[in-house]
């Protein structure tokens, strides 16, 4: 197979365009063909101005017709629609760090899951008041998955580790009401606020935007990323391969597609197994290969080395190949279009969630409790299908890239102790980061997340702006589909370091790290919030004044908006490349994108634009601006 | 001032006709101008076809475009729709009986709050297994919130009120994966599982959906109704009087609208405050009045005997009366247009709660903490408005009814206990009311409730229903704005017997109750549920063979899609008079009113039916074929 470092959109949409030829043989539908049966979109309902949550209604706001039939103006139904968004995204990134509490809860000693990192435990119990010393790590872990799960719906009390934010983020916070309790209640309360003939009000409605998504940021994500790490290792660099070639023609491909790792984990476990890889022998292949899809991808590419196929909007691309034994998803972001599309091919689709229930698929129920067994006939089943290939329907683009992957906070600062200077400085710092960019070697970071979506060429936002900023010696922090985009391309390969300003490329070399730093899946952001607080403790100034910001150029779930409120409550101007449904009305844009809303509360806002060229400059000049500031 | 028995829709109509000629005079807007102005409303939204879960879309169905861009279809947008709505009614009820819990812990001797009916929360206490022998009851009272308030975030278990169930119907939950988790949790994964690329399967969001409405109306809805009668006693029949005509040309007016007794009580106890009435009368005013409006006139209503000014579409004609010093709202159903509305006239309009801020109120945060001076301060509040009164503007139709509210489950019981021969059978059951369904005097029962909605014309279905279902010798009874219709048409009152056919006519007089049975707000259908289920269980029999049903004619909100949900789970069908955005899916339709949905799960299932003469007869013949398949 070629391989090559790096590949431009036009080498990768060339390589979709050959799979959808491959799909066409057998009616396949696509993606692209979906987008344009449903354009133009309903114009009310990208603007914001449609409200269905009585059923009075649809109420639609018009010249004509002001105020809905309840007498809410636009600017009511606008920032009700935006919060509903965001806790579906919060309810929906917690209960996802809900299951890992569960999956924490089941561990013990040769199990199907274990402690794979006692010491981080051991690090939450301690912040956590909880006693560990001469205690049994599985009672410990138990003791505190049970802590953790009450941080969903503990009567009193706010999130236990926003205390790890700086004391000026908390005071903000507090001072702005936005303090997140129990993380189900800010759920739940954000339907209520919602609800018919409660809060019209856009500023209360955006205030509680940021509690929820708070909630999820520094709750039900953080929880979720620690604990997977204590269940299943904290992420070091690690060399792994991308792009739709990693899929091997000779061998059993079985696809990893979703977000909880409790899953992927043990497929991989099983895919390993000289039992099933006999097997896949037994049936003429060369053994067996498992490839990630989406943040999926992510934790097992981080842990395991495992090669990541392609992110959101790739995910049909992969049983196009005619090479895909199984499809084997979890939650979240499954298209329910791989149920027909699995359908053309001789590819099973395997849900395993109750939470994620397709049609057209084979449901295999997935539980901690029985989680070696379920892997293990799903891995089978998937093997026992290779013989069904039609190999007439075989079409593997053959591009692949290298990657570097798996900087968590923790394997970054190990990489930052290699420039330490032990005798005068501590380890285990952010402060050699701080240096360099005090300096002006790093001009700032951008942390870089989100999906994919049809409405802007896919990947060429993330690809695009990230070249652009590491030339411009602006490091890049990359999670989720982001972070796929960015392996495709090639620039997680430390050999990217030549397309980086002079500044930016020295620091990749001494430090031995790629431009683009892979820090996990989206639930990880929780790890970008982490280390914004650790280099502005380091640094001894806010968060709102490190020459950092977020962007979303291509977001599309509730997760994403979810995300966005609370990087910008955390204190980091956050970018978007695609309006959360908000246009509609001048007070919602005006607080969530003004001087005089959130930005007042939490020294943050977003920008919305769908030039991505302008959206680059502004990034720029954002973080020019907090040099100058800093007077740096 | 007249006062005739019973009041015909066009009598109401007729004095709406002259409120609103009186709201001319000073351009007020209002919701039947509104309605026109919305109408037609979006047939996509109509039909749940719409799907704006993620921002690639808004996708609409139609036969050129049959997938969305994730490739979901009409029947997995239409059913994530329909939890969704569940969700939002789950969690509105729900969080309403939260704050029913934090003032539960706020309760003290001498306090604000105390405990009114000690005896129930000892009950409650030891159904929990709490101890209770030898404590002090403040004490009690705090422990059992605190077990209350877990209720909503408890990682392990299920409700603890679903073993108020018969054990039939605790065993169909548990087969049909449906009984409750902790309330909060079963709505945030209401949100997750209709998440972008979680389910789209039809049976497994509406499997979902009776699973939150569960932990709706036998969790959160459940103990808010219980934990209110603790604090606020609970109800026994008691005299009022209801429609427009009881606001009071020469008193301070003082509108209470919304839901939870927290706020209205406290309103309620300064109005007869002398302090508060003295300083009334030196503003020219003869006293103070209260009326209630929405379900919290339900509460208010049934513990003191307050005036039900109207329900949930006659909230705008309260503040058009031109007399309405102040309406002091708190959560739920409270129409934002009170805002522009009240500024036509000198009316108040003060919101209280940060759930529901509305633009154009003054806020006055309430919370247990300081409910006493909050209540006082909005009662001077209003008296002072007493004198800014502009008599050109003064409008009160003369209509005014009387009323019997109250029937608790504890109430009726008490009521039959005067029918039984204490020598032979047990006090406190429902065992006369079984008998007289048995023996034929009584057909059935319909329980009637929700809302008003414009796309009915308000009230009709739910008097002309009450009307017929009395004439039939079917008992009703009533909660939240369908009460209030009945009392606003005279049907609350006893002297309403004379409607009725014989039989029901005979069961009235005999034990002394009208012959529609008032048993208070929403919430309270949780009272209903108590109620089927100790007949069911008196009666030997499952709660789906009682000849019951539920109806709601006239429903608007999310909160009776939750209550939907939960009745129909309870084994009870339930006959809708405004389709609940389903139509767009046959699927969906099949699972929700077909024979092989729900129906096999639960026993039960929808009926929608726009047409009130057809959906009277369904219920008659459902009821009447439950009857026959008893034999009886």
């Amino acid at each position: 197979m070629s391989e090559n470092r790096y590949y431009t959109i036009e080498q990768m949409e060339e390589a979709t365009a050959s799979l959808l030829e491959n799909g066409k043989k057998v009616g396949a539908d696509s993606w692209q063909q979906r987008a344009k049966n449903q354009s133009p979109h309903c114009g009310f309902g990208e603007s914001g101005t449609c409200c269905r949550i009585c059923s009075m209604g649809p109420c639609r706001i018009t010249p004509k017709a002001p105020r809905g039939i309840c007498g809410c103006d636009v600017h009511g139904i606008v920032a009700r629609n935006y919060l509903r968004f965001t806790a579906g995204g919060s309810a929906t990134h917690s209960d996802h760090g809900r299951e890992i509490c569960h999956t924490l809860h089941e561990t013990r000693e040769g199990g199907n899951y274990t402690v794979k990192d006692p010491e981080k435990l051991k690090r939450i119990a301690a912040e956590w008041g909880i006693e560990f010393e001469g205690k049994d790590i599985y009672d410990l872990a138990h003791e505190v998955a049970e802590v953790g799960l009450l941080e969903y719906g503990k009567p009193f009390g706010t999130q236990r580790f926003t205390k790890r934010a700086p004391e000026h983020t908390q005071k903000l916070w507090e001072e702005a009401e936005i303090m997140p309790r129990a993380i189900d209640r800010e759920v739940s309360q954000s339907l209520h606020m919602t609800h018919m003939g409660c809060s019209s009000e856009p500023e209360a409605l955006i205030r509680h935007s940021l509690r929820a998504g708070l909630s999820d940021g520094w709750g039900g994500s953080m929880m979720g990323t620690e604990f997977s790490d204590v269940l299943f290792g904290t992420p070091k660099p690690v060399d792994t391969t991308a792009n739709i070639g990693v899929l091997e023609k000779d061998m059993v491909n079985i696809i990893v597609h979703g977000h909880d790792p409790s899953l992927s984990e043990m497929i991989v476990f099983y895919a390993n197994d000289p039992e099933m890889i006999a097997l896949a022998k037994s049936y003429g292949a060369k053994g067996i290969n498992i490839a990630g899809v989406c943040c999926t991808a992510n934790e097992v590419a981080m842990r395991h080395g495992i090669p990541m196929a392609g992110n959101f909007l790739s995910q049909e691309n992969v049983v196009l190949t005619g090479v895909c034994e199984a499809i084997v998803v979890d939650v979240q972001c499954i298209f329910p279009a791989l149920g027909p599309l699995s359908k053309c091919f001789h590819t099973k689709f395997i849900t395993t969630s109750p939470i994620a229930q397709i049609p057209d698929s084979e449901f295999y129920r997935f539980s901690a409790e029985t989680a070696g067994e379920n892997a293990k006939a799903i891995v089978k089943m998937a093997v026992e299908n290779f013989q069904n290939r039609n190999n007439d329907l075989i079409c593997i683009p053959q591009q692949k890239t290298k990657a570097t992957v798996g900087y968590s906070v923790e394997a970054i600062k190990t990489c930052l102790d290699g420039v330490t200077n032990s005798h005068v400085d501590t380890l285990g710092s952010t402060k050699p980061l701080v240096d360099v960019v005090k300096s002006g070697v790093l001009r700032g970071a951008v942390a870089m997340v989100g999906c994919n979506n049809p409405k802007v060429r896919p990947d060429t936002a993330h690809i695009e702006l990230m070249k652009k900023l590491i030339a411009n010696d602006i490091i890049v922090i990359v999670s989720g589909c982001s972070a796929q985009a960015a392996a495709k391309a090639g620039l997680l390969d430390k050999a990217a370091k030549e397309l980086c300003g002079e500044g930016l490329k020295r620091v990749c070399e001494l430090v031995d790290i790629p431009p683009v730093l892979h820090m996990g899946s989206c639930v990880d952001i929780s790890r970008m919030m982490i280390l914004a607080s650790d280099i502005a403790k380091d640094w001894g100034i806010n968060i709102s004044q490190v020459p950092v910001v977020g962007c979303a150029p291509e977001w599309m779930s509730e997760k994403a908006v979810s995300i966005g409120n609370y990087v910008v409550a955390t204190g980091i101007e956050t970018f978007l490349g695609v309006d959360p449904y908000t246009k509609g009305s001048t007070e919602v844009t005006e607080l969530l994108q003004g001087e005089n809303g959130i930005k007042k509360w939490v020294e943050a806002k977003f920008v919305v634009e769908t030039d991505m060229d302008k959206l680059c400059q502004k990034m720029i000049d954002c973080i020019e601006a907090k040099r100058a500031a800093l007077g740096i």
